[in-house]
């Protein structure tokens, strides 16, 4: 049984970056440089963004960081993203999700300029991954897809079972593991709120990709011995031990699914870092 | 057993358009215009062509048909595109498939004005489908969609299997059956050439949509007794008693199949006239 290390894997991506970046800088290149926008106080956001911020320093990027008040109008946030289309000097940028009720999220994602779009949330990027054509890749399934690579998990002919079917992991992920690439060529089975005799299908799986957002929902009577089991989620619970007061847990039973899987990513530690790791690849791509 | 009637159900469809048409026209509203472009002599797409046409005269829509020499070089056939973005008279318009191996037909269909692209085939109409927002779907997937709808098939829980995962007809469909929609919120598994043990992923489908274009390549045995078998192959085979030379067929053995489905799609007369009515209704939203 196989740990897929996230953090190393990333650790080792981040490495990879800041070469390319060093050599670009001993070339008399521009630096690349990403901006994160984020609004309001949410402190799993504030923790995500803090992560993405120091991740651009390590690899040697630039970043800057707009902190927009939780009462911000939706007028107001779309001028601040014109504002980082125009700026010559950011070569990518994301706005944080989720945002508060009040302002249309769809509408301040189509806003952002689709050349600097390094999440891929624009529908043109999402619209060039459905139709394989090359672009931004959202980070987490890309993340799963760098990783399946790096640890070389065959996919091929594999039937990948996704627990999910968000616009950003779910959905993507199927597209991604479909298509005719590699990784890819998998059988796919998108599951989801609404299907029936789940644990009969996802014990059909060679890949599982859980995302669901529900603590230990997989369990190892949904598991066929040696599936390959990937984690995307990231639940907060609580735990007094701690002093935060919680813990972080993914939608598989860790403990019991570690028997019988093959390869299996905690959590923390296994998609989560990818994620970061695979923003910085956009955003190095992103310079023109 | 229910034959699924696509050309009663297109008619039916076409009925209704006319309809609006005629109430618009009555108001002094303007005619809805499609514009088709046809690159070359293929007999396939001229008769595709045709029958559009043929279906806007029906409904009472203006049409105009663009027929290019198959020698025309891309930048020529892009200007052509150009010009109907801008002509205020079209409302939406196509470029029939295939174009000539010397143009990139990516390159031709990004060309045209999304608002136009009554196809659905752009990729930020194609991004949208992904994530759920509306926008002009693809005419067959939005058929097929329409057909389970308008025979109240349920799909809510039930398990699509689509047999291929091309851009235009089986990756659609997974991404519409997959989605919380009525109807929608199938288990959906994506099979295509690479897929192992295929017969017994098929065994499991409720729902069957055979979208690779081998004639007759679903018998019987890959069919669950009650399924609904949807046949979006149009295969012309050699036939000396036909005056054409060649006869139509789908990807489904429908002698054998029919005995076990609960419903099916013949060919020619299913999933073809559905796609014809559901382009007219994309010209009939385009009217801005």
């Amino acid at each position: 049984m196989m740990i897929l290390d996230g953090k190393a894997t990333s650790k080792a991506i981040q490495e990879e970056i800041k070469e390319i970046v060093a050599i670009r800088m001993a070339s008399g290149q521009k630096r690349p440089h990403l901006a994160a926008v984020i609004v309001g106080d949410n402190p799993a956001s504030r923790s995500y963004v803090g992560h993405k911020i120091k991740a651009c320093e390590f690899v040697g990027f630039d970043s800057s960081l707009i902190e927009l008040p939780e009462n911000i109008r939706q007028d107001e946030l779309i001028d601040e993203v014109q504002a980082l289309n125009d700026d010559q000097a950011i070569d990518g940028f994301i706005v944080q999700l989720p945002l508060p009720d009040h302002i249309d999220a769809q509408a301040v994602l189509e806003a952002v300029a689709p050349e600097k779009d390094v999440d891929g949330f624009h529908p043109i990027n999402a619209g060039k991954l459905s139709l394989g054509i090359p672009s931004y890749l959202p980070a987490t399934p890309a993340g799963i897809l760098e990783m399946l690579d790096r640890y070389a998990i065959e996919t091929a002919g594999k039937h990948a079972v996704i627990l999910g079917r968000s616009s950003i992991v779910g959905t993507p992920m199927a597209l991604l593991l479909s298509r005719n690439a590699s990784p890819g060529n998998c059988t796919v089975t998108i599951c989801h709120s609404r299907t029936q005799n789940l644990a009969e299908i996802t014990r059909t799986a060679d890949i599982l990709i859980a995302a669901i957002g529900k603590p230990h929902f997989v369990t190892s009577d949904m598991i066929k011995p040696g599936a390959v089991v990937i984690d995307v989620g990231i639940n907060r619970i609580e735990d007094s031990t701690k002093k935060s007061g919680f813990r972080l847990t993914g939608d598989v039973d860790f403990d019991a699914v570690v028997e019988s899987a093959s390869a299996i990513t905690p959590v923390p530690g296994g998609v989560g870092p990818m994620t970061i790791a695979m923003l910085l690849k956009n955003t190095l791509q992103a310079r023109t």
